[in-house]
């Protein structure tokens, strides 16, 4: 059988190109109390119905799942990364199987990222200015250049729907004129991706400022006034507290483009979209869903349950009674606790599917009461009752991570 | 959801108690030219056509797979280890959550062995006495106890539809009073088995006897005067040359009981299933198909393809171009190569998925060239074009294997 014969099926929109596809966002109805709104996103590989998360296919496979297990799921857009796609197969080798949808099998929309966040937080950084950044692998430690221009180049090859300009990120700190300065780096940056931008893919701009709300301020004004398709927040959930994150989303959305997407980078927990919502936020994504999963932890309406917890290892029910996914309509908590005990690779995936499937049926609740107007009630419910993990805890997990430039 | 809802169904065959089976084995047709023969086994939850390939299920599941995943591939039939059942999560755990079928949600056939070979190959042995065996785990270094009497008591809670005795089992050795002694006490130990078996399960005997005919023939005379439902032959596949193997199995399979199943213990990769079919063995077990895909090495006709390879990294092709499976439908060579190179869970899934459609497909056919009475050409064809590991290699693997007394 020849690989034309494989299943991969082009999607009803075909090709970006034949369609001449103009329009990219609509909203669609908004809540009378709070930012929350529901949009359409059109891409070339269908129309995404937002708020949505995007999962991390980081290197072309959500993890542990098949394609057709996370459509199954009802994902509609999925998350890779260039940076990862770059050094392992290689943008090429991608673009000479065919790109990147046919590559992964997945014939729905994917957004990739311009590999910014990744250099900065996986790879050694080797030296940076204005024309681009020098960096040594994570992998094998060998020497690379990116710049806005290459970075657009590559991304245009893999042939992505959404596409991110290259930007500058830096951990948090209080120190404001290293926060300038790499803002001001992302604004030449961004000018020139837009200037190198030759592809039908989207292009999103990303705001950049730290925890300043004075440079969040000034870069909307200089981003937002670029012809960008969508707009990001990115450089937040970077170690810096909840509540500062919440504060600069917060004032940051407010002053971004009604009428364009508004995408929150690099977060994606349950409480993290339903607070991002609130505020006017449209996109997601985040490796924490399926990370923490193949950890243990999975989620419910009550805040996360680690599966490992001795009290599972007799417990016949599922552990989300509430849950349709296979997951839960099939194993018992007893089950499951025993796969991660004995490490069955199984453990992960049925971990990842859950907390997927768990993200999805939330995101429909949400939009189903912003239909209703109702969101406002659903999100003091939804935080009252869920349980966030604790804010210590979950600041050192991030440095931790940070500081091990684990693969996500 | 509680537990009943879950998607769990029950078989068309019901409980065996109220069935009240008696006939386990026919056989439906024999092969002209070699011992090959198509058979039907009948147990509580289906019927399974022979030759079978059991793939291991040693912890309650196919290592990567769903048991959705595992049916649809066309497995009727999986082995569970009660080695590795007692120590996680225990017996009584998982009869009282309903037994084996309804804990990993596979309502096929089951096949447990007794723990003999696992007692053997992964514990750490104490002291082997005519009673029992004491050993200490392979987990966690705890002390543990198994008679016959328990053992029988085990796979009875466990529920399987076909139980294994408890053997004596010894790596390969040319010294006959060693083996000699060990086929004794398997011997004892197999009269208790049937005297303690009080449940509805199919009990089979196991023939030991090393690489000595004559104890194999003093083997088969004993196992076969008991009143076992089936007869294996154990204790191969243990470092010993293939040929040797070939030759053992050959002049005791020639012994076993015509009108009863053959199961060929621990073997079953391609070429062992084809040379054993032709030998008169009805049933397979090998943790290889899967634990060798885990590695990479994927099956074609014309032998194992290790994905990792380089040549792999732009092959646009399925990596068996012949093969109806997900991952040769959905996926190129390249992408599967990338999967393991990235050492992403996925890869490891779908290498599986491949290796087991791989032997299902191959038993179908073998059964079809019995049934057209051409499976003495067919066998012929096959061991021509199948490259077979290197013997050296493989002996090396199973001996380094045995070694580190991994978990399979």
């Amino acid at each position: 059988m020849h690989l034309h014969q494989r299943q991969y099926s082009h999607t009803q929109f075909g090709r970006r190109q034949e369609l001449k596809l103009k329009e990219h966002f609509r909203v669609i109805k908004t809540c009378p109390e709070t930012r929350a709104r529901i949009g359409e996103l059109i891409t070339p590989h269908g129309i995404i119905t937002t708020p949505a998360f995007m999962p991390a296919a980081s290197q072309g496979t959500v993890k542990t799942l098949t394609p057709q297990e996370v459509q199954g799921i009802g994902i509609s857009i999925a998350l890779s990364n260039t940076y990862h796609l770059y050094l392992r197969p290689g943008i090429e080798t991608i673009q000479k199987l065919g790109g990147l949808h046919r590559y992964m099998a997945w014939d729905g929309p994917i957004l990739t990222d311009s590999g910014g966040y990744q250099i900065f937080s996986l790879a050694a950084l080797r030296q940076i200015d204005d024309e681009g950044v020098l960096f040594r692998s994570h992998i094998d430690g060998s020497e690379h250049f990116l710049t806005p221009k290459i970075v657009i180049e590559f991304q245009e090859k893999l042939g992505a729907d959404i596409i991110m300009s290259l930007d500058e990120c830096v951990a948090y700190t209080d120190d404001v004129s290293i926060v300038r300065r790499t803002m001001e780096r992302t604004h030449l940056w961004a000018e020139r991706c837009l200037r190198y931008h030759k592809g039908n893919q989207f292009l999103y701009g990303i705001v950049q400022g730290g925890v300043f709300p004075e440079l969040r301020r000034q870069s909307v004004n200089v981003i937002a006034s670029l012809n960008f398709s969508g707009y990001a927040i990115g450089g937040l959930s970077v170690g810096e507290t909840k509540e500062l994150t919440w504060e600069i989303v917060n004032e940051t959305a407010a002053l971004l483009p009604k009428n364009q997407p508004h995408y929150l980078m690099g977060m994606g927990s349950p409480e993290d979209i339903v607070t991002g919502v609130a505020l006017g936020i449209d996109l997601f994504d985040s490796a924490l869903p399926t990370r923490v999963a193949r950890n243990g932890a999975l989620f419910t309406k009550a805040g996360r349950r680690n599966i490992r917890n001795a009290a599972y290892k007799t417990k016949d029910a599922a552990i989300d009674t509430e849950c349709d996914c296979y997951t839960c309509r099939t194993f018992s908590a007893a089950y499951l606790h025993h796969l991660f005990k004995c490490e069955e690779l199984l453990a992960y995936r049925l971990a990842t599917l859950h907390n997927l499937r768990f993200i999805v049926r939330l995101l429909q609740e949400i939009k189903d009461n912003i239909r209703q107007g109702t969101f406002g009630v659903f999100q003091k419910d939804f935080l009252t009752h869920y349980q966030p993990t604790d804010q210590e805890i979950r600041i050192n997990q991030k440095q931790k991570w940070l500081k091990s430039k684990e693969n996500t």
